[in-house]
């Protein structure tokens, strides 16, 4: 099983979606993962005919969630919000929905509450993503990002929120955030089994990091065994997209069409290597 | 039950050990954790006796381990260079030494290999830590420096490690390091239910975290809600010293006497207050 690579706009982050949807097709990529804020840009109808005149399948959708960034008063309209983003997902064709619950809550540094507060308002948000057809793609983030992005750490927690959420949630593996947890491999197997693995990133970790947001390599860059990822991904049945989502200085400083040639090498050597 | 406080000398790390000594004393806390550079530049014996002149303990040593930093070649001379760590541990008085394993190794990007060969060096330093009469305090580490500092991440992973490893090993509880960590109240209480809670490290996590390894916070400044790590330590039958240690740029920039004057200020706020 050889997966296909696919881009994240944002690792083309300078660019608008209809010069990242030509540079990414022209670098030979067969989809891409785009933003919110890029489709509404040229409006969510032109960004449709764009990435189809380009031949490119939309490999996914961010974001959705983020409820408890604004406290407890804030989350009705986050929800709101993420059921914005996901009938924009699904007028695409996107299949799933990134999403990522937010941090600590600003008016408590109780995880607890917080991780509440989010599994309650992502019940809530689903029912609509059910409805619109929509997969909820629920990323465990780093712990590094506990703070202000998401309190759901591990691949562990984002199993069992699946668990107890039921039919519409799915799981984005990122290599990037969860590749130093001893429990992965076992938890990717579990997600295979509950048919629920959706979306694979292949972002690199950086030895030397400069920034906790900003400093995420090209696949093979880095320290991950990514080999190991994608052969147990594949064992555990994904038939997916493996999808480059670069948050990066360094990236995004090179001209676009440079970094995505890159890019192409490091995920031809990666997906097509013997396992 | 009110913990004491105590400060690790890399808080003030542009002070010699002497300097240290007497600002902490200075400052009204009642220990130093000592590192090893620190100890030699002026002897082992001078050291004691600086230490004992200013009325203070040393309340730990820094450090032992990194035994996968320079390869399987490297392995025997980080052993033999952590016996020695050891041995001037013990002619402290320190009850226990902060081991902190090392990271990946860099002929593997295997973290399984990492953490084999981690663990059987460890195992091998232990029977001097034994003969010694020193703790060997073992130290999970933020998920974010398994690349180059730690392949244990995780509280479950260093009680299992002890479990393993017998009589003689403890354990260091950082809640910078494992805050996030939904499992981690739980591990506390194993911790403390095996007898093995050692050393327990009060820094605080930043939201706006600019580095990764020299931006911690004095306790209080961040968002660790340390008041619940006290509570959960004392309930585990902790009753050893709280220990600020602070790898921090913006703090080593402050006048020494300045920044342990606040580190005294948080300390009393954090150990004081009622639960």
């Amino acid at each position: 099983m050889t997966l296909k690579a696919t881009i994240n706009q944002i690792t083309v982050n300078s660019l608008s979606l209809p010069e990242a949807a030509a540079a990414i097709a022209a670098a030979g990529f067969g989809g891409i993962t785009v933003w919110r804020d890029k489709v509404e840009a040229i409006s969510v109808r032109a960004a449709k005919d764009i990435i189809s005149d380009h031949g490119l399948a939309v490999t996914g959708f961010c974001i959705a969630g983020l409820f408890t960034r604004d406290g407890r008063a804030g989350v009705q309209a986050r929800i709101d919000d993420s059921r914005r983003s996901i009938d924009i997902a699904a007028e695409l064709g996107a299949r799933s929905i990134v999403t990522v619950v937010g941090g600590l809550l600003p008016e408590t540094k109780s995880l607890d509450e917080a991780r509440e507060v989010a599994f309650e308002a992502l019940a809530r948000t689903l029912e609509h993503a059910r409805a619109a057809g929509v997969l909820m793609a629920l990323e465990a983030l780093h712990p590094m990002y506990a703070p202000d992005w998401s309190v759901v750490n591990t691949l562990a927690m984002a199993n069992d929120w699946c668990d107890r959420l039921g039919p519409g949630m799915s799981m984005v593996v990122d290599c990037y955030h969860v590749w130093w947890d001893p429990a992965a491999p076992a938890e990717v197997a579990r997600a295979g089994r509950a048919g629920r693995l959706s979306d694979f990133h292949i972002g690199d970790w950086l030895l030397e990091t400069k920034s906790l947001l900003l400093d995420r390599g090209i696949p093979g860059e880095g320290v991950i065994d990514l080999r190991a990822w994608r052969d147990g991904m594949t064992a555990a049945g994904f038939t997916g997209w493996a999808e480059v989502e670069l948050f990066s200085e360094r990236i995004w400083a090179m001209p676009p069409a440079e970094a995505l040639a890159s890019i192409r090498v490091a995920c031809d050597r990666l997906l097509s290597e013997a396992e």
